[in-house]
């Protein structure tokens, strides 16, 4: 069997868990976890990613360039990796975390708008940099649709494209038919980003596997904004039981998760992370976990039941910057 | 599509998460709050099933039968069912809930010894009760093997044949296989009932659907020993978002675990379930819980890793009361 690569994202979508306050010492320390478990990718930097720290998005304790100076050093085997949402990160934000030491980027856009990537992921394949297309909240498009955005990554340069489920709302068929589809029809290898919303994300990363995926993503304890990430030592358990090669010992990853961060976290007076009703509903909509404050809101201006808001805004595929529409949505709602 | 049947077994396998510690006004707001969210079946009574409170298995703040006189009155649509396993509960003690309200019994063996609970079932079936064979540790047998067994106990007069993934060691696959073949093989319907402890156990309980499985269970929140069990607001979203009739209402039950289970939890101040590193090890290697301690103190005194001691024991299918064994094994890989 091909062996699947493993990307940690516990130091990147796992720092909104600790409201991006990572110190330098706790990213080094968890990255040499990670490093020394033989995790493939490592992913830093803030939550929504390169440039991601301002007034809107939540401050960070050390910029990303500060935090990949620390980091960078200390790996022997894995790549150190960012993310890159065009809008959010600038393509010279880019170059000065590589030449500090990143070796990676991620470039995200929205499943529909994979154009806005092209100029990003041609400059990082310029810099030499190992390139991966990231088609977020791909549970709101058509596999066709996943296939002409993911051609257009592949087309610009992208080393990788992945099938992004942001909102933890795929189903595990629906993650085979969408990956299965793309590699049938691309030239580079695909991957798969889970998360926890529906109790789904390492019976879903399986199924990618099983598809076709040849890159998966976790973090440790499932560390993550909302519900997180798939916990990438429970994901390990289940690809050792199967046979599936990988570059991850399983001991070392439980380790790192019960070893360095849980006490990272348990100073940082930070909960654990866990499945509540809130990311519940919004893997069951799909929609962005940020709807969630306003559409709870927007609820109770007009004395409806926020879920049935935030299922129609699914309905609808609202996407962020959308948050006007929450109100109307709610309005419509009331009248009915 | 067919209707699937879901038991919530928050009272009983949840117990286990409050140390038996259920008020009697507890118990009925939880039975209240599932039975109006239009749960098919409510399991009730000690972790360990009736007559399970014992210096070994933990006192529970009442006996079973407190819990069912509480209860029974309260439910308008949903079916009081009690766990007996043979050897802890006896024939009088299902008698005595019987009189007192319930209606249906899940009788519970390894699943190699359905031998045993011949005079449970046909006991049960002469009170009038609907009686569940439960065949735990399924991941231990062949599917052949668990035909066998189930066979027995559909002789004995068992409605519904379960296979219990007691260890949540099962793979989505696995489960399939095991289901489809015992579907197609029993007379009465086929039931699957799952824990979270390699994060598979909403998608193993539609794999058991798919399958052909009638019934499914679950817990609010998860609530259960170790990772816990499916959790049940979890499945039934999928369920919903999959199109499989079934009884209960997804607000309703979501509300009962938010608005009901959590601050009870919170008021005997008990944590909320979560998979930790012992639960993982404890689904990867397939064995019983209570084996954990053990294991520690053993490797513990030989001087090697406790997941080593575990796994190997798996690989043996040791059961519950072989705890020797455990020491025996530890010393084995000392001297490797």
């Amino acid at each position: 069997m091909r062996k699947v690569m493993l990307t940690d994202t516990t130091l990147r979508d796992g720092s909104h868990s600790v409201s991006h306050q990572y110190s330098l010492e706790d990213m080094k320390k968890i990255a040499m976890a990670l490093d020394e478990a033989g995790i493939d990718l490592i992913e830093i930097g803030h939550g929504d990613g390169l440039n991601g720290q301002s007034l809107n998005y939540g401050f960070a304790a050390h910029t990303d360039l500060e935090y990949v100076k620390a980091v960078a050093g200390v790996l022997k085997n894995a790549k150190l990796t960012v993310l890159l949402v065009p809008g959010i990160g600038l393509i010279e934000d880019l170059e000065a975390v590589r030449e500090a030491g990143v070796k990676a980027v991620r470039v995200a856009t929205h499943v529909t708008e994979a154009d806005v990537a092209e100029q990003h992921i041609k400059a990082a394949k310029k810099m030499g940099l190992f390139t991966v297309g990231f088609l977020m909240m791909s549970h709101m498009a058509s596999k066709e649709i996943i296939l002409q955005e993911a051609q257009k990554m592949e087309s610009y340069g992208a080393d990788v494209v992945y099938v992004t489920d942001s909102a933890g709302a795929m189903l595990p068929d629906e993650v085979f038919e969408k990956v299965a589809y793309l590699k049938s029809h691309l030239k580079v290898p695909v991957g798969h980003h889970s998360h926890n919303n529906l109790g789904l994300a390492v019976a879903n990363s399986v199924k990618a596997y099983e598809a076709g995926a040849d890159y998966l993503d976790g973090s440790l304890i499932g560390l993550g904004a909302g519900a997180g990430n798939c916990p990438t030592e429970a994901l390990v358990a289940v690809l050792e039981r199967l046979d599936i090669p990988k570059n991850v010992d399983l001991y070392s990853i439980i380790d790192a998760g019960d070893k360095v961060l849980i006490p990272i976290l348990e100073a940082h007076q930070k909960p654990l992370p866990r499945m509540n009703s809130d990311s519940l509903i919004i893997g069951y909509a799909g929609v962005y976990s940020s709807f969630m404050l306003h559409a709870r809101n927007a609820a109770n201006r007009f004395g409806v039941d926020a879920r049935d808001v935030l299922i129609e805004l699914g309905k609808k595929k609202a996407v962020g910057g959308q948050e006007d529409w929450i109100i109307e949505v709610a309005h419509q709602l009331a009248n009915k």
